[in-house]
C-alpha cells in the first residue's frame, strides 16, 4: 500500500533525527538499539494516517507519533522481561543484550521520552491527548496484567480474552488513529468512529496471530507453528475448544493439556486433531470476521468522502489477510 | 513545623481520597501498599509549600503534590529491584512482597498516573509544568544511571558525585517546590530562585546523609552505621578520602577496600580511622555547609516578604540538621 509506505518513510525520517544522543549512553543506547530493530511502525503510521484523512501537514502529529512508538517499545522492553523472552523481530531482546536493570530503566526513560514528545503537539489539543494518550497506556498496563494473570486463571472465557487483548494490543492501535485524526482535525464524531474501526479490526487482527500460530505457514510467519499449543497458551481457539469438550464431555483435550512427558510433535498433532473435531478454526475464523465486519461498520458513519475512505478499507486486507 | 505538617496532612487526605480501587487487583493492590508505607512525604509537602507561598488555595496544585509523590514512588519501586534491596521503609520491597514482574508492572502503573494525576492542573500551567515534570522523571532515570555505572567505574570524581546526587534526588525536591510555586502565581525569577534553594538544599541533605551512614547514632538513624563502607560504596567520604590517600601515596585505604576477607567491625573501624587521619568528617560537613549557604542565599532574592520566608528557612534546619 502505497500511502502506509509513504507515512511510514515521513515516520522513519523523524525517528532518525531523533535518535538519543543524550549521556550517560548506558541509559540511551539500549533504546537506540531496540528502536533500531524496529518492526512496521504500525502505530505511528496510524497516527499519522488519522491526520491524512483529514489535512496533509505531518508536523504538528509526528511528535505524537513518536510518543506512541516510544510507548509501545517501552512495553514490549517490559514485557520481554516479563515474559523471559530472547528474541523480539529476531534480536536480542534488551534484557539479553544487557541486563534486566538495564531493560527496567531504559524502558522506564523510553515512557518518559514519549510524554516529552506528546507535549510538543500543538498546545490547544494537548489536555485531551495527554488525556487519551494516558488512559490507553494504563489500558496497556492492566491488560499485560490480565495476560499474567490468565497463565495461572484456572478458567478464562471467550469474554475475558477478548477484553484482554483489546487491552494489550488493539487500544494502542485505536489511539493512535484517534490522536491523529484529531490533531489533523476531525470531529469527534469521527474520531470516535475511527477508534472503533482501528479497535475491532487490532482484536480481528490477535485472532488472526491465534490463528497463524496454529495454521500459519512456517516460512510466511517467521516461526514454527504450534508454539501457543505446547505452551498450553489460553488462545481463543484453545479457550473455545475447551469449551466444546466440556460441553460434550470429552476429557481427551484436559489430558493432553496435563500430560507433562508428551513429545512436542504429537501434543500439536493431538491438540490439532481435536481442534478439527469441533471445528475451532472455521469458526474461530468466523469470530475474526465478525470483528472486522464491525470495524468496517464504524466508516460508514465517517463524514469523510468515500475517496478518503479507501485507504481504511485498504488497511482492513493489508491488517487481516484471507490467506496464510 | 507547624505548617509543613499541616500540608502533610492536607496531602495525605488527597492521597487517601484517591488509593486505587481499579482492576485488575493484582496491578493496583501493590501500589496502594507501597503508597500506604509512606514516609515523610517531603516531596507532595513541597509542592503544596511551593504555592502556599503564594496563596492559600491547594486545589489547583494538590494533583500536582500527587503527581510527585506517584513518580517518587515509582522510581523507588524499580530501583529496589535494581539493587536487590528487601526492605524499603521498614517494610518489605515489592519485589519481595509480590514478584519481580509485579514491581515492573506495577511501577509502570504508577509512573502513568503520575501523568494522569499532572493532567489534572489547571490548562493554562498544563504546557509549562509537563515540561517540567518530564525533564525531571529524565534527570532522575539519568541519575540512577549514573549511580549504577558509579559501583564499576573505577575512580569517580567529586563532581561526579554531585551531579549524579543532583539528579537522582535533589531535582525532584526542587521540582517539586518550583511546580507548585508556578501554579501558586509565582513569577519566573521566584519560581527559579525557589528551585535553587531546593537543588541545593537537597544535595546537602544527601551529603547528610552519607555522613550519618558513617557517623550517625544508630538509635536516631534507625540503621546500624557503616553499610556504606561495608560495601565499598563511593560517597563523598569515601572519594575524598581516596583523593587524599592517593595524595599522600597512602595504599592502607585502598588495601581495606580491597581485602576480600576482613571482618565487618575491623573494616569499618580502620576505614574511620583513616577518615579521621583526613579529617574527612570535618571537610564533608564544611561541604554540605557549603550547599546550605548556597540554597540560602537564593532566597534573599525572591521577591517575598520576609515573613513569609521564615517557613523556607526553618525547613533548612528541618532537614539539614546540625547534631546527630
Amino acid at each position: 500500500m502505497r500511502i502506509l509506505n509513504d507515512l511510514r518513510e515521513i515516520f522513519n525520517q523523524y525517528l532518525n533525527k531523533n535518535i538519543f544522543t543524550q549521556s550517560p549512553k548506558e541509559l540511551y543506547e539500549p533504546n537506540n538499539y531496540f528502536l533500531s530493530i524496529g518492526g512496521k511502525r504500525m502505530r505511528p503510521v496510524l497516527v499519522l494516517l488519522g491526520a491524512h484523512l483529514y489535512k496533509k501537514n505531518y508536523d504538528d502529529v509526528l511528535p505524537a507519533a513518536m510518543a506512541i512508538e516510544c510507548f509501545h517499545n517501552f512495553s514490549l522492553i517490559h514485557d520481554d522481561i516479563m515474559d523471559a523472552a530472547p528474541l523480539r523481530r529476531g534480536h536480542a531482546t534488551i534484557h539479553e543484550k544487557y541486563s534486566p536493570n538495564t531493560a527496567i530503566l531504559s524502558g522506564d526513560a523510553l515512557l518518559v521520552y514519549a510524554y516529552k514528545f506528546l507535549a510538543q503537539i500543538p498546545q490547544n489539543y494537548l489536555k485531551n491527548i495527554l488525556d487519551i494518550f494516558s488512559d490507553t497506556a494504563i489500558e496497556v498496563c492492566e491488560g499485560q496484567q490480565l495476560d499474567i494473570n490468565f497463565e495461572t486463571q484456572e478458567t478464562v472465557t471467550e469474554d475475558e480474552y477478548i477484553w484482554m487483548i483489546r487491552q494489550k494490543t488493539s487500544v494502542v492501535l485505536a489511539a493512535g488513529l484517534k490522536i491523529g485524526s484529531i490533531i489533523g482535525g476531525a470531529s469527534n464524531e469521527d474520531a470516535e468512529a475511527l477508534f472503533q474501526y482501528a479497535l475491532n479490526l487490532g482484536i480481528a487482527f490477535q485472532i488472526q496471530d491465534d490463528i497463524l500460530d496454529c495454521y500459519g505457514n512456517a516460512e510466511l510467519v517467521g516461526k514454527q507453528p504450534g508454539g501457543d499449543i505446547i505452551q498450553n497458551k489460553k488462545t481463543l481457539l484453545l479457550i473455545r475448544a475447551l469449551n466444546h469438550a466440556k460441553d460434550a464431555n470429552d476429557k481427551s483435550l484436559f489430558e493432553i493439556l496435563n500430560q507433562k512427558d508428551i513429545q512436542v510433535a504429537e501434543k500439536i498433532n493431538s491438540v490439532l486433531a481435536i481442534y478439527e473435531k469441533y471445528d475451532i478454526k472455521i469458526s474461530v475464523e468466523q469470530t475474526k470476521q465478525d470483528y472486522i465486519d464491525k470495524a468496517i461498520a464504524h466508516l460508514n458513519t465517517l463524514q469523510l468522502e468515500e475517496e478518503k475512505k479507501v485507504v481504511l478499507y485498504q488497511l482492513v486486507d493489508y491488517l487481516v489477510k484471507r490467506d496464510y
